[in-house]
């Protein structure tokens, strides 16, 4: 491993001995250290499926998941195929036929506009599709392989579940990457004009997002209808403990895990990475041409600085896999296996920040601004402590060691209602702290950005600071692959657990599936965290690439400051509308499992109804049958919601062109501003208290399991029982659909931009 | 009644005979009528005051009630003394010694000015105290009245209960205007300039948010303490039944209802209407002024212009007197009393519209733009419409007879998980519609009033459209006597239902009580709606309020604009912390009842315990120590959460102060001001989500006690009840206090501003 880091090293320094840009030798090595990644991916995949698969009922169970998550996945992607086809189709006509070319047009007409969009959103929804699928693929195949070497040894297990999740992590993060640098090399090849080609790659995060958003919302309102579903009937009513074979809806929940959290966060941090890549890249142009312009020019010109966040997120990958290679548990498996994970996730970050360095030294040396890259340097790592930051407060709001959980847990005894009560209130409460974080993170990264350059420099228009909150957001961004290996080794130790659970192997294996499991909890929680603070800080970066976009296509002239200015009533009522959007989106989602909840609960009481033997393990239960019709019920739900987040921005930009005069010619796209500015905000609060609520609520049933007022059994468990409940469709449903919701409305409106002016 | 609004017509006519602006002829006009309000409301009181006490067993219960309400509000009020005198001295002293005095500031010390600030505080401060607590004073009266007329007539009984309510309506809407009205008459006396008088009183609208906010506070977290507690331990845990007396908690709980609804929402109600007043006074200066400037002066003058909020809240009052003398049942007493209601108040609200394009045509008429005057009617007439937009919304999202209260209904069937779920969702998707009536109003309000002037006149910077919302939220608030006054016959009727079970009546006088009571559970969910959509008008109207200042007091050139542009790092990181003040706030308010019912519950389980007896009726409870309980853990828990409110908007103010520059010499109030903006935006929402939430959750409840479902005793009545119970904070203490919290934003930050800049 550590040869190859040195090879690259050498490799780069040839590359940048030169003092004219060399762009194809940078995009080279971001190509090569992408494809590095899919390599290592592979030998990662194939490591784990030469394991050993256990034996012939740890199989049946497995195998059923199997059929269930890759049938769901199938239709699920049948369905979001067709709404992307009409997406892609739609943008075609908009931006060819609908809006008029303009001089200030990035490519002499419109529909050569129109293409190129149109085929980076089909790119950036196929690479999102596949990213989706890959991770669930893995998945399932490494939950039965963890489970079987738990017999044997825990390391094995750590092991296994971690590598089977970075299998998905690197390829996610590799191929978001590949996709973006691909597409620039083949318009660079074709000629194009480097500083216009990220507005003709937008298309390519919005295809991600929208696939994200889709497959996250199934995938969340399939796993937790199926949760809710089978605890109802099976905890509440037919009083059998969970993952119990005798569950109809027990595979579909297993099934569940995958699909909502491997295949949907796997779509969610594609096109986080592809639309940071890409934000970033505009800011990097607009920042390279104002500092040529102002007679501040970047060493290796502008195109280094505009490749900057590629060469960023390919450094990053290297330091992820190196991590994850070294998580390894000690030789007498005594140590909390998340402390080995936390061990390994130190490289990462120890790395990351060192290849950082090196890249700002590198890409971004300015010798009219010698301080420039250092100033950076520590942007990037603000990125990387804010999301420290977020791990610890995380932590705090729903692990049942600190104060907020036990109060839950407390409130529990005097009935579900003030569990409730309490669990809502520490949701809300959790939301401060992160607040502050981001605020801090977003004000030093922007005045260190600001302060990169001297005084006379910014008179001239050379304002860095933006730009340095983009590469904090890199920063934080960095090790995205690692976080995300340790997201999806969330549902394979838990699938591990179930399949040990269901076939009833002895107490030992379970206990030493139940060690991985909690590491798993926390590390799903944890990356929730994660996903918000990263989306927030790239949300302001996509807030600018959109305020860019907006400035070129309206023609205006050099000098003109586009603001997003809400004491304009117009503007007011955009931004109260994006914060409504939020509600009302986490309404329908968190409706939509109730409703697939419900086709779950009728159809496991009509098996017991039909076959009373199932209670008393004679007859089997028919687990296809709850698979099939949650799959049809989560499918048929994602609808509704997926649609009013594409359509409100969509409706707002085109009917608020009404507004626009003579005096105030941008006014529909500065409400749609304010609307993706103040939709984000109020999303990124509403999921913090989703997620930390839901996790707070889960870990406060725990607590109580524990032994701890009365124990399990007891009034106050059954009080913790309903929060934990309450607590599942926010945490996995609404919460994580809001994180791709709020980057699909970023990416949404950069695509349609042009439209509203 | 009819001779009285005749002469006053006479009055009116006489004095508009003149060209020349008659500014005493008004301000006396709207101080008479103002002092009449007050005449009338004492009528009212004397009247009901007049009225039977009813038996012994009665007066034993109202006495216990009286006792505990005088208790807690005279504590309250002392905490609250002591708060406000604190923040007077803290006024004083930041304008009289550390902000320094400028040219351009409306007197000509500082001394002055902090001594006129810092006196209209301490005025809107009393004066919004008085009005609590004479709310609370005529409530815990009227209580008894009404329960000893349902013996005898139902009309009885709901004329007094709404008379009652009449007189703290009165009382409160007189009392603002005559404070407004009083302080600017002393003013134009001493000799200052009518356009800088505003300037001067804004600290009369803090005064009267800052104690509103402590008021509701307290008493919000006061009542549903109480009502969790009681029903938690009495119906739950002990099995006894609402309202009986052998629960020590239950004068607490009817105690609440006065301390909660009637002295919190007075204030409230108060620093609404007074807030309003002075946001669209200065409104009215700003366009006056720059009408005249720009060669379209107004017929009567500026002083008109800004004098019109005031006259046309005063004809409002008059048209409130006539629809409440106006209520009353059929003679066979079948009709809904709500109905009745009904029937007063469209009364109300077609007198007000008619005195408001009266009004308009009088005041604001302008020979050079004659279309003027009745597109600021219409504005007045939008404001109305919300008003009943709102009205239908609320009962929609309330009312068991519509789908969302029968959803939560039906998942009750599936346990307290699913009831939460559903409401939980009910309650965010609740948000969509008023917030699309209230862009509406905005839109065309905005719109009405730009095009009052002709396009030149436009150019020449005559811009109504701001004036337009501010007169569409007068329209709004025109009736606002009448809905307080129906608001206060919640808890009245509440009262008395409490007084007739508790008294152990007969069967058909409950059921008397009980038909009021629920007109009395719809009204009170109606009045929510209506403060919050005031509430969200008015505060676009302090928003201008607080951009004119800011303009004022940076002392820049005339041409310039101040803008909020939330695309500045500085700006968006005051947005984002105005929105988590928002959930903290919610977070810290919801939580203060938890912390105040546990006490409640204690000290309940405890007399349980020392006095077996009281259960069998055989000791009686020690309802004065569970009073005494609760009204200092609701004092103790008030605090955090109200400084937090005040502290914050003023941290951001002065630490962004830090940003300030040469080129931005403004963005610390910028940054207040995206504060304001977004923390109303999600105040609104949230508020909205809290009191819909929770009425539809109290709803089902009562929807499956009426039979569905399983009825009483149900296992979906149980889950039910858990909703129910969840709902209860938020409907009463945070969603409330989060209604004035958004009005206080806005009154602070008008009164800090100068220290920002």
């Amino acid at each position: 491993m550590f040869n190859n880091i040195g090879s690259l090293a050498n490799l780069i320094i040839t590359q940048s001995s030169g003092t004219e840009p060399n762009t194809w030798g940078i995009l080279f090595l971001v190509i090569l250290i992408s494809l590095f990644g899919l390599v290592i991916a592979l030998w990662l995949a194939k490591w784990v499926l030469k394991k050993d698969t256990g034996t012939a009922d740890m199989q049946k169970i497995s195998n059923a998941i199997k059929m269930g998550a890759e049938a769901f996945l199938r239709r699920q992607n049948r369905t979001i195929i067709y709404l992307a086809t009409g997406v892609a189709l739609l943008i075609f006509v908009l931006y060819g036929f609908v809006r008029s070319h303009h001089d200030f047009d990035p490519v002499p007409t419109a529909l050569e506009l129109a293409f190129w969009v149109s085929v980076s959103f089909v790119l950036g929804a196929g690479c999102s599709l596949i990213a989706g699928y890959v991770g669930m693929w893995v998945s399932i195949r490494s939950n039965i392989r963890t489970a079987s070497a738990a017999i044997k040894s825990l390391n094995d297990a750590l092991q296994i579940a971690l590598r089977g999740g970075a299998v998905s992590g690197l390829f996610v993060v590799a191929m978001s990457l590949l996709g973006v640098g691909g597409l620039y090399a083949v318009l660079l090849a074709l000629g194009k004009d480097p500083a216009h080609i990220p507005l003709m790659i937008v298309g390519y995060g919005f295809g991600a997002s929208f696939v994200a958003l889709f497959a996250q919302l199934g995938g969340g309102i399939y796993t937790k209808a199926a949760d809710v579903g089978a605890d109802l009937v099976g905890k509440i009513e037919a009083g059998i403990p969970e993952d119990d074979p005798r569950n109809p809806a027990v595979i579909a929940d297993l099934v569940g895990d995958n699909v909502g959290d491997c295949a949907g966060r796997g779509a969610d941090l594609f096109e986080s990475t592809a639309a940071e890549n890409i934000g970033a890249m505009i800011l990097g142009a607009t920042l390279s041409t104002f500092a040529e312009k102002g007679g501040f020019p970047f060493a290796l010109g502008g195109v280094a600085v505009m490749l900057f966040p590629l060469v960023a997120r390919a450094f990053g990958i290297i330091a992820s896999i190196v991590g994850i290679v070294l998580v390894k548990m000690d030789k007498e498996e005594k140590i909390d296996p998340m402390q080995a994970m936390n061990r390994g996730y130190s490289f990462a970050v120890i790395l990351s920040m060192a290849a950082f360095g090196f890249a700002s030294r590198w890409l971004l040396y300015n010798e009219y601004a010698p301080q420039a890259w250092w100033h950076f340097f520590l942007c990037g790592v603000i990125g990387v402590l804010t999301s420290v930051a977020f791990v610890y407060i995380t932590q705090y709001y729903t692990e049942y060691k600190y104060r907020p959980v036990r109060e839950i847990a407390k409130a529990s005894e005097t009935g579900p209602a003030t569990n409730i009560i309490t669990g809502i209130s520490v949701g809300f409460e959790c939301t401060a702290l992160p607040t502050i974080v981001i605020s801090a993170a977003i004000l030093a990264s922007y005045y260190l950005g600001k302060t990169a350059f001297p005084e006379d420099a910014v008179v001239k228009g050379v304002n860095a600071g933006l730009f340095g909150t983009a590469v904090a957001t890199m920063g934080m961004l960095a090790t995205a692959a690692f976080i995300l290996a340790m997201d999806t080794f969330g549902p394979i130790t838990d699938n591990a657990g179930g399949i040990v659970e269901m076939s009833r192997q002895p107490e030992a294996i379970r206990k030493k599936t139940d060690r991985l499991d909690a590491v798993g909890n926390t590390t799903k929680a944890l990356t929730k965290g994660y996903a918000i603070g990263s989306a927030a800080l790239a949300a302001f970066l996509l807030f600018s690439a959109y305020m860019d976009e907006v400035k070129l296509y309206s023609g205006m002239s050099e000098g003109f400051v586009f603001k997003v200015d809400i004491s304009k009533p117009v503007v007011f009522v955009g931004a109260l509308l994006g914060a409504m959007l939020i509600f009302l989106f986490s309404a329908l989602a968190i409706r939509a499992v109730g409703k697939a909840a419900y086709y779950v609960i009728n159809d496991v009481r009509a098996q017991f109804k039909e076959k009373p033997g199932i209670l008393t393990f004679k007859d089997e239960p028919d687990y296809g049958r709850c698979v099939d019709i949650v799959t049809k019920g989560a499918l048929k739900e994602m609808i509704l919601p997926g649609l009013l987040a594409v359509l409100m921005p969509v409706s707002v930009g085109i009917i608020f062109r009404l507004f626009i005069s003579e005096t105030d010619r941008l006014i529909a796209a500065e409400s749609v501003a304010a609307l993706l500015m103040v939709g984000t905000i109020c999303g990124i609060l509403m999921a913090t208290f989703l997620n930390n609520g839901g996790g707070a609520w889960d870990n406060a049933k725990k607590f109580i399991e524990a032994g701890n007022y009365g124990g399990k059994k007891s009034d106050a468990h059954k009080a913790a029982v309903v929060g934990d409940t309450v607590g599942d469709p926010f945490k996995d449903t609404a919460g994580p659909s809001l994180h791709v919701l709020i980057k699909m409305l970023s990416t949404i409106t950069l695509v349609l931009a042009p439209l509203f002016i």
